[in-house]
């Protein structure tokens, strides 16, 4: 929609919409650099606090993955006249609250208004060092990329929609959306010349995002899809749970992904589920990635490797079946 | 709706949702300090570029109310699938990048959604002076208040949507929603001692902003209806164009009024007509008022008397005939 807007030439615009990253950043007058970026959505699940949680965790996230500091939040609502009772609506501003809270961000204001369908989410700002971004441009040949949280969110969401989603499962995906990328980016800043590029994985899938970090950075990426996390027996849910998105994404970004025939159809689907508040994708120097690891699994984050940066090839992304395959 | 959000005790938080103004404030590390608002709605017009224009302008203003200079912006859209082409909605966003060209203001991005319903606005942030706010409070018993634009876009709003509206009065009306309050925000820092109080008149009317400011500062405020700006001819749409939110705005206020017998109903109405982008309301000392319209007027803004302050008597708003009653 951005796209024939004319350019830009003001100086301290230092990332702007055009290069598809997370969030814009522009120079302060002094001090650290603003990093802003706004999201917002209809609910994905039917508990008010925790749809609100969900969406503020969802908006911080692109913060966290240019490497910024969430500092302040705008509220961003739409709710039906006369459908939702005033404590429901007042639990999804509590629960966005409690995340702003649990992120050290200020709640500054906000702007509701009626609306035929319920939407949720924040414009947000945070400070970010302007040597130190973290963008989906960076990624080298021989790097390994890690993935912060499973997939499969999308799936799960269409599965609640319709009533066929496992509890357990749905508690799973639950404390995965709520939870905020704030620990894996607090590690990452400490390793930061070895990470290279960073990116959030939300409504373009990880193929999609892993396609905007490729073509950024110059390179191709192969992803060893069984390497990928998922939520726990999410696979069997594929089938019958597509969301719209799966299949636009898939359209959209075949072009530009080689598929070995050898990776399961639903390995393949995985990687084109739009994902809410999503993981981070974070390309960084193989000899670092060990310790990387470590210390996302010290802060209590789990980011097995699920590819590889390598020169560019023909098309931005291969699938390959990966160590199960 | 954010009214039972916790109390918030960040010390950088100088101003936020609870006052009641139109902005909230954060201390930066260094440098001038955040302004920050966000706002979105229905189109009020056909044309998609004035369209885009008018939420430009008025997103903006929240923060020239404030004593801030708007800075950088993200965009906030819903459109409904396949209704619009791209040329339509294209057309929107570039009203609206025009208006935030003209305020020297970087577009960083933005969210669109699929909407039932077309929406499109901005979060807006601007670089401020801690110690040079301009809030609803600070309004004292003697000042006189200036109004920088016309009232009665709300009641034409309805008169366009309904076919109603002739062609000259809403083209005057599209100048006025169009212009942004950047001029009139520049005079008042020049005045920064005598300006006590200022806000935009947005969705609640003359009187229910009037009330806010009034409240805030704990005096009262007369209104001298006949001295109030209005856009030419406004007066005879009245009776067959009340927008729902001006009778919303009379049931909420009118226990915050007192009107003398001799005001004219369709002056009344007026006073509680939802503006879009509307005017500046100034409270400035008496002895500095005309100096300050003279430097409104230098700058193309005309800036009528529209009422004065007075200590806080019963009721926080009079209306009162004005010198034509």
């Amino acid at each position: 929609m951005l796209s024939d807007i004319p350019a830009q030439t003001d100086p301290r615009i230092l990332v702007d919409f055009r290069t598809a990253d997370d969030a814009g950043v522009y120079a302060w007058e002094s001090g650290p650099a603003l990093v802003q970026t706004v999201d917002f959505f209809t609910p994905i699940v039917d508990d008010p606090f925790t749809y609100g949680q969900i969406a503020a965790a969802n908006a911080l996230s692109d913060v966290y993955a240019m490497g910024g500091r969430p500092v302040t939040a705008l509220a961003i609502a739409g709710f039906p006249d006369g459908v939702l009772d005033a404590d429901t609506i007042g639990q999804v501003f509590r629960g966005g609250f409690d995340k702003l809270r649990e992120a050290g961000v200020a709640l500054l204001g906000g702007h509701t208004v009626r609306d035929p369908e319920v939407k949720f989410g924040y414009a947000v700002t945070g400070a970010i060092d302007p040597d130190r971004i973290l963008t989906n441009a960076g990624a080298k040949a021989g790097d390994v990329l890690l993935l912060t949280k499973p997939l499969g969110t999308g799936i799960l969401g269409t599965a609640i929609k319709f009533g066929r989603a496992p509890e357990a499962l749905a508690a799973e995906a639950v404390r995965s959306m709520t939870t905020l990328n704030a620990a894996a980016a607090g590690v990452l800043t400490r390793f930061a010349p070895a990470v290279h590029a960073c990116t959030d994985i939300t409504g373009f899938g990880l193929v999609g995002h892993a396609c905007e970090m490729a073509q950024a950075s110059g390179v191709s990426i192969a992803i060893e899809t069984a390497a990928v996390p998922r939520l726990t027996g999410i696979l069997d849910l594929i089938e019958h749970n597509k969301p719209g998105g799966l299949a636009s994404n898939r359209q959209f970004f075949t072009p530009s992904v080689a598929s070995d025939p050898g990776v399961p159809v639903v390995l393949e689907d995985l990687c084109y589920d739009p994902q809410t508040s999503g993981g981070l994708l974070i390309s960084v120097d193989e000899r670092t990635a060990a310790a990387v690891q470590a210390a996302l699994a010290a802060a209590g984050v789990s980011a097995p490797i699920v590819g590889t940066v390598v020169a560019r090839g023909q098309r931005p992304i291969a699938l390959r079946p990966g160590p199960q395959g």
